[in-house]
């Protein structure tokens, strides 16, 4: 069966008492856009039994796919998948192998595993069983037969996923999306236009007679912090002929954006910066102050990262940074920390030190406190250095303190993108 | 009327595509529980005439009070306040001072007011009117007469917000919240009691027989990344004497968990440690392999970090490691860079080489690669140095590369909390 409309639903106390952001729906929403599955509501719900159930016939009457996120786990309140299975008159039976994975789980972890945990290897029968790569609650997919009086063969699928963000998008990237891909008549072709240095409606603006003459494919603007992508999709409708519509987009997107297009495709920065490293060679280092580790840990997230990555040094207080990378005691108290010739001193002293290749440095003002009139909050100095010599670049960011550190993380990555490309 | 439940409505097809993440709904949700009004449901929307309508009145069928967010803008695609008037029963007319209010707003912004923006001054006959200080178009709260068999009478009302967060939470707090207060004859205190170190499913076990008998107050339990807690919530109603029965629960978790709580209260585990940290007048420093400065930064988050952090290393590859903190090539040829004896002596190198009076190292195995049988993925050793001496601890953690490191950091926060308290 053919599945052309989905209803979310995300199960939690603590959702509906707002002590948890609701992130889930985000997720799978997207993930509904780019499968050419239309969604028209989106419910949170809490665990109770009744409410539950009733939620779920009724989205159930209105969509063919049903997502529930939540209540998977082993306490008595978590009863999404009984009552799910319940709706679709079905039994719950134990699952050896889902036993076995939960018990391996806690083995790997060296803990014990409380009696209860064994709830979770209860599956509705005869579904398809969803391995948790994360967590200990596995998901489960079934249908539910559910007839109309025009359709007295209609069919709704369930999908039930944990509600840990972590556990439920890579079960649903890994074991749902491929099975939903085969369910839909539609496809899409999507690609992703990643820009760096523009903000959302300027880039809009640039390509406005684009995106108000759009019909297929479709151009949608996205702001991130700190940068703006373009999603460009094409609908192939079953048997009609596949020509490409995207690419000639794209080249018209590079006429007018160039080097602010940093990627097409779906690389981070960060990961741009680090395939241009081992393409060339180059290890670097990074020399952090207002930003306090978190580039040398975003950079860390890739895996592999160690083939051109040495370490960094979080200099915070004034005292580090003269003490291991020899920032003048001239420039710091003549000039202060915040100030373009610290950030050229702690990445040359950056690269003496580590060794590498490469050393950025980064020194700003995150705020809340710590501005002056010459020095707003915002105010950032980074450095690159390398056997040619030192590039400083002088930014203003605007937002709260965490906005401004990780606007200034991709700068850094920006910069070794710009030095090496 | 008294207001005892309230359904959260946000109305938009940006939140139905997943482009914008729903912080209204979390908000919102948060301002009910502390008004002591129950919700039961939560849902999301698109801007769609018929099913927004449909489900205004569904909502008015099960709560006291419709909170709708979102669809209140100048185009012909914003249509809540036209359909929940429509809903009530109500004829929206031309509001002068609100238009008043648009107007002056453009001017402000030295903007011209496009035409359109007139429709956002049509408001609701008799409602009141919320003037919007932070945006142009201003919200409604108004009554919809809704009878029931068992209460003729019975009356629901709507507040219409902004969908814009800064306005809607603006809007909300000054002018709809002290409505709502006169009109609520339940209060809730809420307790949060924060554990590491347990398992959600273990620590609801120890507590079993206090979660199976609760009525009021109510305990749940709930999980976080390497982390867990439970909520206790005492329900007293108007005129009831105010008894604290939360105290006597968790005086008894106290009892059974011992120093797995690390905060009865809101304080994050990273803040709990740089309150010690502060109040025992002690500086820190860290020394991170794995976390890659995920420790810093995050640690850098607090505010006024800078009192007692100085600076960190991250000494991501070996070299980096013996030539920094002079770990000994010994360690790292014969036992490995994972190991107890290379983060003791990483806690120490750096202890001296930043000068602090604490040091904290971690080193593990956060996958994919680099295991092996005996230090598999997961295996992280972390070390506390002080002028006491060195402490040194083996955890093992489950999860791919970014939980892993995450939990690495909760681990270093508490081996903080653990040497201090």
């Amino acid at each position: 069966m053919l599945i052309k409309t989905a209803e979310i639903i995300c199960v939690g106390t603590e959702l509906l008492m707002g002590q948890t952001l609701n992130t889930n729906s985000q997720f799978l929403a997207k993930e509904m856009v780019s499968l050419g599955i239309a969604s028209y509501h989106q419910v949170v719900v809490g665990d109770n039994h009744e409410r539950l159930a009733e939620q779920i016939k009724e989205s159930a009457s209105r969509a063919d796919l049903i997502i529930l996120t939540g209540g998977l786990g082993p306490t008595t309140d978590d009863i999404t998948m009984g009552v799910a299975a319940d709706v679709a008159g079905k039994e719950l039976v134990f699952d050896e192998e889902s036993f076995k994975n939960i018990t391996e789980y806690f083995r790997k972890m060296c803990r014990n595993m409380p009696k209860n945990n064994r709830k979770q290897a209860m599956l509705p029968e005869g579904c398809t069983i969803l391995k948790n790569n994360n967590g200990t609650a596995p998901g489960a997919m079934f249908e539910y037969s559910c007839p109309t009086d025009e359709d007295p063969d209609r069919v709704v699928h369930f999908v039930l996923l944990p509600g840990p963000p972590s556990e439920m998008s890579l079960m649903f990237t890994e074991q749902v999306r491929p099975l939903l891909e085969k369910m839909s008549d539609t496809k899409f072709v999507t690609k992703f236009v990643h820009l760096f240095g523009i903000g959302e409606s300027d880039a809009a603006d640039r390509i406005s007679d684009l995106i108000d003459n759009q019909t297929n494919p479709t151009i949608a603007p996205y702001a991130m912090t700190g940068e703006c992508y373009f999603r460009i999709t094409q609908r192939i409708e079953k048997g009609e002929e596949e020509k490409d519509l995207i690419t000639p987009i794209i080249d018209t997107m590079r006429e007018r954006f160039g080097q602010c297009i940093y990627e097409v495709g779906d690389r981070p920065l960060k990961q741009v910066a680090y395939d241009l490293l081992l393409e060339k060679g180059k290890t670097v280092c990074f020399a952090e102050s207002c930003t306090a580790g978190m580039v040398s840990s975003e950079f860390v997230d890739i895996p592999g990262a160690s083939q051109v990555f040495m370490g960094s040094v979080v200099t915070y207080g004034n005292k580090v940074k003269s003490n291991l990378l020899g920032v003048s005691t001239d420039v710091l108290d003549n000039l202060g920390a915040v100030s373009r010739e610290c950030a050229q001193e702690m990445a040359e002293g950056a690269r003496k030190l580590l060794g590498t290749d490469i050393a950025v440095s980064i020194t700003g003002i995150a705020g809340p406190t710590g501005e002056s009139a010459a020095k707003p909050v915002g105010l950032v100095y980074l450095a690159i250095s390398d056997e040619n010599g030192t590039e400083v670049k002088e930014v203003h960011l605007s937002g709260n303190r965490m906005r401004v550190r990780r606007v200034a993380v991709l700068h850094a990555f920006n910069m070794i993108r710009m030095r090496l490309s």
